[in-house]
C-alpha cells in the first residue's frame, strides 16, 4: 500500500518534469518567433514566462526529496533523487536560455538579429531544439531508451548547424562584428538548449536502465 | 551518536565540495595562463584534469542521497540534498567552461586569441574567476554569509568587464570577425563561471539561513 502510494507520487514527480519539458519547448519556439519575426511581443512573452519553469523547478525541488524520505528508498531511488533534481535543473535551465535569446531580440529591436542569409542554419537549429523538448517530454512519459536515443541524433544536428554558423560568420560576414557576436551568442543558446534536452534524456535512461549510455 | 556521524558526514560531504571548488579554480587559472600565454600544454593539462572533477560530482552525487537515508532527516537535511547536489553540479561546470577556454586556445595554436588591447579586461575577468572559486572554497568551510556576499562583488566586476570587452569587440576591432567570436564566447565562459561560483556561495547560504538573499 505504501509501496503502491509512492509509485503514485514517482507518475505524479515524472508528470511534473514532462510539464516543465513542455513549458521548456513552448519557450524556445517563442523565442524563435521573436527571433525571426523580430516579434517584441513575442520576446517579452518569453521573459515574462519564465518564471513559470522557475516556480516548477522549485516545486520540484521539494517534492523530489521528500518523495524519498517518506518510503523506504532502495538503491535505484537513490539514483531516482539525484537523476530527477539534475532533470529539474537542466529543464529551468532550458528556459533560461530561450530567455538569453528573447533577451537578444530586444536588445536589438526594432532591427532584426538575424539577416537572411542566416535564417536557414538558425531555422535548423531552432527547429531541432523545438522538437527536442517535445521529444524529452515524451522519454519522460514512455522511459523509453530509443526514444532517449532519437535525442542524441538530434543534438547532432544542432552541432553541426552551430559549425556551420560560425563558417558562416567567419567568411567574410558583411554584417560588422556586432552582428557576428549576436549570432554566435544565439547559436551557442541553441545549442546548450540542445544539450540540455539530451541531458534530460540520458538522465531519464540511466534512472530506467542503470547506464548512461544511449 | 547517530547525530553526531551524520555530522561528520556532512563534514566530509563539506570537504569534498571544498576540494572541489579548489580543483575548479586550479582549472581557470591554468585556462587564464593557456590563454595568456598561448601555452599549449597548460590548455592540454586543463582539458585531461577535467576527469577529476567529473569523479568528485559522481563521488558527491553518491554520498549525498546516502548520507540522508542512513538517518532520520528534518527539513533542513532535505534542503541540504538540494543544495549539495546544486553545489557540486556548479563546480563541475566551472571545470567545464575552463576546459571550453582552453579548447579555444588550443584550436588557434601556435596563434594567440588575445591581441594586447583586450589583455587588460580579460585578466579584470580571469583574476575575479580564480579569486571567485577560492572564496567559495572559504564559504563552503565558513558557511559564513558575509564571504558568501564578497563573491556577488567579484560577480558584478565579471559582468562589467564582459561588457566592456563586448564594448571593444563592436568599436572598430581589428582582427577580425574570428577573433572577435572567440574572445566573445572566452568572455561568455569567464562570465558562467563566476555565476556558478556565485550560486555556490548562495546554496551555501540558503543552506544555512534558509533564505537565498545575498
Amino acid at each position: 500500500m505504501a509501496r503502491e502510494n509512492y509509485e503514485e507520487q514517482l507518475d505524479r514527480l515524472t508528470g511534473l518534469l514532462a510539464t516543465m519539458s513542455r513549458e521548456a519547448g513552448a519557450a524556445i519556439r517563442g523565442a524563435s518567433v521573436a527571433l525571426f519575426d523580430v516579434d517584441r511581443a513575442a520576446a517579452e512573452a518569453v521573459v515574462a514566462g519564465d518564471a513559470v519553469l522557475d516556480r516548477y523547478r522549485a516545486e520540484a525541488e521539494a517534492r523530489i526529496p521528500e518523495v524519498l524520505v517518506r518510503h523506504q528508498p532502495v538503491a535505484s531511488d537513490l539514483r531516482l533523487v539525484v537523476c530527477a533534481l539534475r532533470i529539474a535543473a537542466s529543464l529551468e535551465r532550458m528556459g533560461d536560455l530561450a530567455v538569453h535569446i528573447a533577451k537578444v531580440v530586444l536588445m536589438r529591436y526594432p532591427v532584426g538579429v538575424v539577416p537572411a542569409s542566416a535564417v536557414p542554419v538558425l531555422t535548423a537549429m531552432a527547429d531541432a531544439a523545438a522538437r527536442m523538448a517535445e521529444k524529452a517530454a515524451v522519454v519522460l512519459a514512455t522511459r523509453d531508451h530509443l526514444d532517449a536515443a532519437q535525442l542524441a541524433l538530434d543534438d547532432d544536428e544542432v552541432d553541426a548547424a552551430e559549425k556551420r554558423l560560425l563558417s558562416l560568420l567567419v567568411s567574410g560576414w558583411p554584417y560588422g562584428v556586432e552582428s557576428a557576436i549576436d549570432l554566435a551568442l544565439v547559436g551557442r543558446y541553441y545549442e546548450r538548449y540542445a544539450d540540455h534536452a539530451v541531458n534530460v534524456a540520458r538522465q531519464v535512461v540511466f534512472l530506467v536502465t542503470g547506464t548512461i549510455r544511449l
